[in-house]
């Protein structure tokens, strides 16, 4: 069978009770190490900052490590930076999601192409 | 870095411009497979009938083929099958999604294990 015109695309979650990480908080990350603030980082992703937060909190605590520190709010926002384990976790994800991908290719061609 | 207690699952859709197959049109072909009844698999579904029919008709148009084929509505409904076509699509579906976890398990293991 032959699929014309279609693209495919792998998404990888991470569950622990309940779903807990994900391409969501994977770009809300990067986005705060690209810009050192959680507000801006929201802004970009059209994201409700008690929305990101409350998305962090969960998968810190289901991790068990923090995934990112600095002050939280104030006046101006604190100046918010991925902590090691935060920066470990997210390109390990990156990979794994890059190598799943791979895979997925040679499958398409497999069962589609 | 290893992750306790956490699993992980990979999600495969298909696009054309927008989505238009993934675990959920999947799982309703299984069901009207099985009932050989939309409106039976829609409600174990939780899903609403005018819904569904959007969902297949969408994904039909994208793929160049009918999913499934038979009496829509009518005062019992009249009985639903997979064409040959969508009993492909589907197993094919399946079987990529299977490998794909398969390759999954040995990437968490790399990464997170």
């Amino acid at each position: 069978m032959i699929l014309r015109d279609i693209r495919y695309a792998v998404k990888l979650t991470f569950f622990r009770d309940e779903k807990t990480f994900g391409p969501g908080v994977a770009k809300l990350m990067e986005l705060v190490d690209e810009k050192g603030s959680m507000a801006e980082a929201c802004r970009e992703m059209g994201m409700a900052y008690s929305k990101a937060w409350k998305i962090v909190r969960r998968a810190e605590a289901d991790f068990g490590f923090e995934l990112m520190s600095g002050e939280r709010g104030g006046r101006n926002g604190g100046r918010m930076v991925l902590t090691d384990e935060g920066k470990d976790l997210l390109s390990r994800y990156r990979a794994m999601e890059r190598e799943l991908q791979n895979s997925a290719d040679g499958l398409f061609k497999k069962y589609f192409g």
